[in-house]
């Protein structure tokens, strides 16, 4: 194949790209210039963590605290402002004079105001895998290395920017946490203080799902819908409540599905395995019963006996 | 310890290591020139990737798609050349003049034209994302953000690379999704239009495994071998037909495995946890019936009544 | 809103957060300088994967293997120090001269002194691969793409460190390894020769755990504790044998929980999803029995017929 024919070959497959790119759906050449970018989200969320614990990433290596947080005012704001205007349009909503920097400024100006709440709470999550972990040796043991702090601090960042109704970033940040952890949060689900997800690889928490405080959850554990309503059409409906609210004080063992909006009293032990669709009362303990066993023995050759 | 015994120590260490080497197991120094790169495997299954959704990763910041493709097409390249020499030894099957580029160079531009294709086939990947998930709120969301989309892109890609007989780069390619996404598809799995994989983590799918159109698979499930076959001296039989064949419109919920070289019929839901190891005719609704459990009432030390 | 405004809220948010910083929990801001650096922990664990098998990462772009060991050396010793420093405090325990640099130096060439020896340790895990999946097309493969022996390499060497009493860089270690393999192994755990483990993710091993030579473990697998035994004052005592043995030549499929202080005999073979608190003695197979499941027939609609 001479240089020529390759240059045609590319030509050729770049028009048929342009041409699948020119329907405008999803995200697309011409357009890319307002999406965010994920990388960037990415940076500004470990620059949240790091505000959160600092020396959490790069002991040492970032700027003071008021620094970083005028780095992450206008890193933040320049994402959010990306999202709506790809996903609302160039428009302002809340203000006559048709600008939209100062919505996102203001965006991303409340969710900072949360840090120091979500700081104080976050100590409790870590207090709480002290308390719940016997491998656990210490507490910055647990900060530097336990997915499950990553995870919830991230999901907790998150949940303030859909609380504000910002498009695309807060998504984009818990699945940057699922990816490096595993444990799938949506930010629209609500979670208490003192929450623990130990392991956590597999974990899935739904949208609408509520979570109370000092609760322990284990790897593999979905708090899932049942079931998807639809409307008459045959369309999904979107939003509705269709997760479970989980009480105070409640442990989840590994592998547990819980699923549909379903009430799990205060004080309640879900063991591993176990496959829920209906609310159980305060103080409730429940088990699978162990699968029934096989077993026999083998042979050398590793065949039946 | 002084300086001196330092630099013993460190040098007993390194003669131990070219000793272990030097059998030429697995990769090793002297080799290390010849194999591809993982980091840059990685950066060429990006800018694929971007070549399908501009935008995706880094919105803007990419040059203009004549461009990109070049770049793939020259880094592709390189990576393929490296790998068939590595794996296969330095002389072109394919042709008299013994040259080996030329091959490399023409299975990445066979891979490149399939690109256009592979966007389209997407873009009914994330139309089938929106209409399967109720938290979805629009398709630049499920682009920038569903592990699924990530993973069943880059499955594609090097589904092409493994048709073309390629070494080690498919696997690198979905290995790679595999640690961002928790999602393991094996680059020899042939998948339909319109799939969808929601969370995803942990799921599992085999090498010969075939997924028909319309699909939606979710979290921890498998589609797997039941045995391995062995010849007459007990060495695994490499490549033949082990995994399930899944029809059109089909929905396998979260936790299932499905195993062996079974056919699921067209229009069929396969429930949690199920089990899996016959064939289902079309239409079929399969559901493992929930363990049975034990309940307790709990007192305020968590101890049973 | 202004320009004062701004920086009146943003000098607020930060008043706020150095309150919370002052009660020195966890990481925090002054304390920062002390603490390990997870991204240059995760670049010390890289070079050393690059010295068991050269080119793994980046083939060619690394120096010659005494260089890259005197690397490891200064890199290593300075995390260690970091945390021995954060944890232990300042005072050596080992040498009356107070220093303390020494001691975290030795720690870190006792490490490199062992990686000839998992060096040959790996090679028996990359034929254990090769002979446990059909999927392998050869040891190259096996080596640049299975997460099993990024997650078993990995903890080998975090291993090491655990048993000369190297507070939280083991942890930090193991715990990238789950993050880009799904797979949890805690530094604690004892791991034999020939060690496979498929796919993968959502493996857990917990810090007790003893595991034999030739054993073969699936996605899914826990082998973990089936309770926490607490002090007198209520609380967890840390780091008691929690986690089973399992012999040699075992086979652990995918989903299975073995849990407890418990010993799997030599030669046993675990069927997938079982559930497992009781020792089993030599050469027993084991399995589910498949739960039972509720077979429908659906119409064109999707509803049951």
């Amino acid at each position: 194949m001479n240089r020529q024919e390759k240059k045609s070959i590319l030509a050729n497959i770049n028009n048929s790209l342009q041409t699948s790119y020119a329907d405008g759906f999803g995200v697309n050449d011409s357009a890319s210039d307002s999406l965010p970018r994920r990388s960037e989200v990415v940076a500004v969320a470990e620059k949240l963590l790091e505000l959160i614990f600092p020396g959490f990433e790069r002991a040492g290596t970032y700027p003071s605290s008021a620094v970083l947080l005028a780095d992450c005012l206008r890193e933040l704001s320049d994402q959010i402002s990306r999202a709506v205007r790809r996903v609302k349009g160039e428009e302002c909503e809340n203000c006559d004079s048709g600008c939209s920097m100062c919505c996102d400024e203001s965006s991303a100006l409340e969710m900072l105001r949360k840090l120091p709440e979500i700081r104080e709470i976050m100590k409790s999550d870590v207090k709480a895998a002290y308390n719940g972990d016997p491998a656990a040796k210490n507490f910055d043991e647990i900060i530097l290395s336990y997915p499950g702090i990553k995870a919830i601090a991230i999901q907790r960042i998150a949940h303030e920017l859909y609380l504000l109704d910002v498009p695309l970033i807060p998504r984009m940040m818990t699945e940057y946490a699922h990816s490096v952890t595993g444990i799938d949060i949506h930010p629209g689900a609500t979670i208490g203080k003192g929450v623990f997800i130990d392991h956590g690889t597999g974990v899935v928490i739904g949208e609408t799902a509520v979570i109370g405080d000092n609760v322990r959850i284990y790897q593999g554990v979905t708090l899932g819908a049942a079931n998807f309503p639809k409307n008459a059409c045959g369309m999904l409906i979107k939003g509705a409540k269709r997760h479970p609210t989980v009480g105070n004080n409640v442990t989840i063992y590994s592998g547990a599905s819980v699923l549909g909006d379903i009430t799990i009293g205060d004080n309640s032990v879900i063991g591993g395995n176990v496959w829920l669709t209906e609310s159980l009362p305060s103080g409730t303990k429940i088990t699978a019963l162990p699968p029934e066993h096989r077993k026999k023995m083998l042979n050398s050759a590793g065949d039946i006996k």
